[in-house]
């Protein structure tokens, strides 16, 4: 990712980069230095989604709009709801969409200033519908060690999972889609049991992909798949090693998919 | 595994095989047709014990001994409880430690007719103590569809399922097991939801590791461990891949770990 700010282009955002995702077909206009910035994870998350996806998709806790975006790109006939519950994250969510540099996908995506938390008729009155997405993917708030000791307010709320989230964030993300709709979440390994348990009931033929920095450690991020009302059982695929065995460069997978040029799930 | 049938050993025990394991460096005497033959699962599980363990362990279902003594096997001062419910699998426990070619081996072991899924005083009556063993292997009987259509009542009563069955193993594993005893269990891909709910709160400092077939294939089984009363989060380790991407043998760790002569976690 190349950096740059060019302020001008967004005049009442507060201090931020514009960051250049998958090789410069998108942009991303971000906080310079509070909340949770955009990387690897929105685009593995992103990945996660089918190449072939040409429905309305749902980028629940949207942040900036990395995720959403990335999955724009890769797929040209999809459609993005960006949905974002802090009012700050979804200005830059806003400022993104209306950066030149997005011109060719700012028709397909919008802002929803909107809880995923919410249940009930609060949830159709904020914006999400039942039944009206054909896919969710989400990258719920982490509750790290490393990020409590972070005095900043906008990470905090970024990454504070609180527990029985996932149950409240999948419960909602069933709500909202479509019969057989996609549901992608990406996670930390230790949330797996609590991400099983929401999934479990609401939709099936699960899949999970683990994340390894390097072939010989562990994982540090679960990239979950599954399907609306599906009876499938749960499959294990092969894990994403980011790095190869030797060198410190990343694998040429890890760069296809950093750069929308390759699917997490191959398809 | 090579295959002969000393009858005259065991004049006693039904029709039987008596096969090779770890390269012949045990035996094991198991039915030659009927229930659940030992093979890979059991020595995957076994490997799952880190090689200096030293302390007494409790192989839950037991089977004809495989798992248990593959890990006298590897680990010379360990010794091993193997409990199984099935008089006639305990029959074949006890015609394999009075095997001569376990000689070596059988001061080190004892079998132990008993259900592990009795619980609280019935537990103990039974012969398995609270708080009496360092270390329990299991291999919980599974629910595939394809044994469902296998008419044989033994291979049945080692495979079916039924729901609540890792609750009730992994309670017992958790009241027999001394304070920070481990636990290995392998089970299915699917099960891994029901595993890490029955290990959650009893166990820590959780292990995962993924077997997949092959590099690109899907994961058939999966080895879980675990620590009594440890407080650390679930860890995903690198998978084992049975086979490597080119050829049709088996990958080099495979054959290490299938003769006993490296452990699955590396420790």
């Amino acid at each position: 990712m190349t950096s740059a700010s060019p302020a001008a282009l967004v005049p009442d955002t507060p201090a931020h980069t514009v960051d250049a995702f998958h090789r410069g077909r998108f942009w991303l206009v971000q906080p310079r230095a509070a909340g949770h910035r955009a990387g690897m994870d929105a685009m593995m998350l992103a990945a996660a989604v089918p190449s072939p996806f040409g429905g309305r998709l749902a980028d629940f806790g949207a942040g900036a709009g990395a995720a959403g975006l990335a999955v724009l790109s890769r797929c040209p006939a999809a459609r993005v709801v960006l949905v974002e519950r802090s009012p700050e994250m979804a200005g830059f969510a806003h400022a993104t969409l209306a950066h030149p540099g997005n011109a060719h996908l700012g028709d397909r995506a919008s802002v929803l200033t909107a809880d995923v938390m919410l249940t009930g008729k609060a949830r159709g009155e904020a914006g999400l519908a039942d039944n009206s997405f054909d896919f969710v993917i989400m990258n719920p708030p982490f509750n790290a060690a490393e990020d409590r000791a972070t005095p900043d307010q906008l990470r905090k709320q970024a990454h504070v999972m609180e527990d029985g989230l996932f149950e409240s964030w999948i419960r909602s993300a069933a709500a909202v889609a479509k019969p057989r709709g996609g549901l992608a979440v990406i996670a930390r390994p230790e949330q797996l049991g609590a991400l099983l348990d929401a999934i479990d009931g609401r939709f099936g033929d699960t899949e999970m992909l683990a994340v390894h920095p390097r072939p010989e450690a562990a994982a540090i991020r679960i990239v979950v798949r599954a399907t609306l009302g599906a009876r499938g059982k749960l499959s294990i695929r092969p894990p994403l090693m980011l790095h190869a065995e030797t060198g410190n460069g990343p694998a040429e997978r890890t760069e296809m998919i950093n750069n929308g040029l390759a699917s997490l799930f191959g398809d």
